[in-house]
């Protein structure tokens, strides 16, 4: 075997996160036997989603649509807005199914160490979209970590000057704790209990 | 987010072995976040191989080419034949390097109890190969389980009329091992030290 084809697609695959070399070779071989039922819809699925992928110009999610589907779903309420740091986040956060509000994704945290500053993340445009109105509530969802929690404290002085709440997630989070990594229970408990930033 | 073309991704990626749900949406998240970095080597690589998959006719090897890579190599011994049940044991196999021969994969294992007879095997076109001539020893590489070794004694009395030294992979497989499971080390040794059925 070997081909340069398939060699290729084991590369592809083994630098996927939770791929190595051996599980790579392991998947490559299901999907050369089920070129049906697997190779195919595995091939298209791809296809599809590469040819309409779009980064939402409102919020930064990353959809097959933009406006994305959160902006556009009628059934949310657009006066909770919850700010997260990255697109995992917030995909976390919404399998959560439990924040009925829209999102607004930072791009990142504040890192003095990575010299990323309040200018690399989509502060402006948070502002933004407080200062147009009609929003209550703004949840401060960062991450547990140092950086997570700076970026927080940072976005709040920014936020004191507009009528908003603002609320962060409950402190029950595990501490340098990755929002992307927690299981749902932990997310939803830490969400039923966000409390205001003190 | 969940739209229908990223929900159909991670449900195909999701069914790769050594996946699950939470490591496809790990995987989808980084493809569409590196759209160009991962997301079309990946699709690019999965076209490819699909667009050229095929089944070797000599062999039953899986690879881009009919005859396969391995089949045409001009570099390989035609004198040694190992016979393997399965793509993956071949794949194995010819990872380990050290089998300069040629290969010829049956497909499966005789099973009583899945009803798996010789007739569905590639068993006549073995026999065809090796009465063709020029074979001077067939590795019967059958996996340590019970049904694999009764395959390679099967397949011992039915090579037996031919002028060719019958051998099989040394017993250091671990028992019920599989070979696409074993590491290389235990293959290599296992290989190196296949000694005449006795
Ligand atoms: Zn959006
Ligand atoms: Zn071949």
């Amino acid at each position: 075997m070997a081909s340069q084809e398939i060699d290729a697609l084991t590369s592809a695959l083994a630098r996927l996160p939770g791929f190595g070399p051996r599980s790579a070779r392991r998947a490559v071989l299901h999907l050369v036997k089920k070129r049906e039922g697997a190779l195919a819809p595995l091939r298209a699925a791809l296809v599809a989603v590469e040819e309409r992928l779009a980064t939402c110009g409102i919020c930064g999610n990353v959809d097959t649509t933009d406006p994305c589907g959160i902006c556009t779903d009628p059934r949310r309420d657009d006066r909770a807005l919850c700010v997260v740091e990255d697109v995992s986040d917030l995909w976390a956060l919404d399998r959560s199914r439990l924040f009925p509000g829209r999102f607004h994704v930072l791009g990142g945290r504040l890192s003095a160490l990575e010299g990323i500053r309040p200018e690399d993340l989509a502060i402006d445009s948070l502002l933004a979209r407080v200062a147009g109105g009609g929003v209550d509530e703004v949840v401060l969802a960062m991450n547990a970590t140092l950086e997570g929690q700076t970026t927080a404290h940072y976005l709040a002085e920014r936020l004191e000057k507009f009528p908003v709440r603002l609320t962060q997630l409950a402190h029950g989070l595990p501490v340098g704790g990755e929002l992307d990594y927690l299981d749902e229970g932990t997310l939803a408990q830490a969400l039923r209990a966000r409390r205001p930033v003190a």
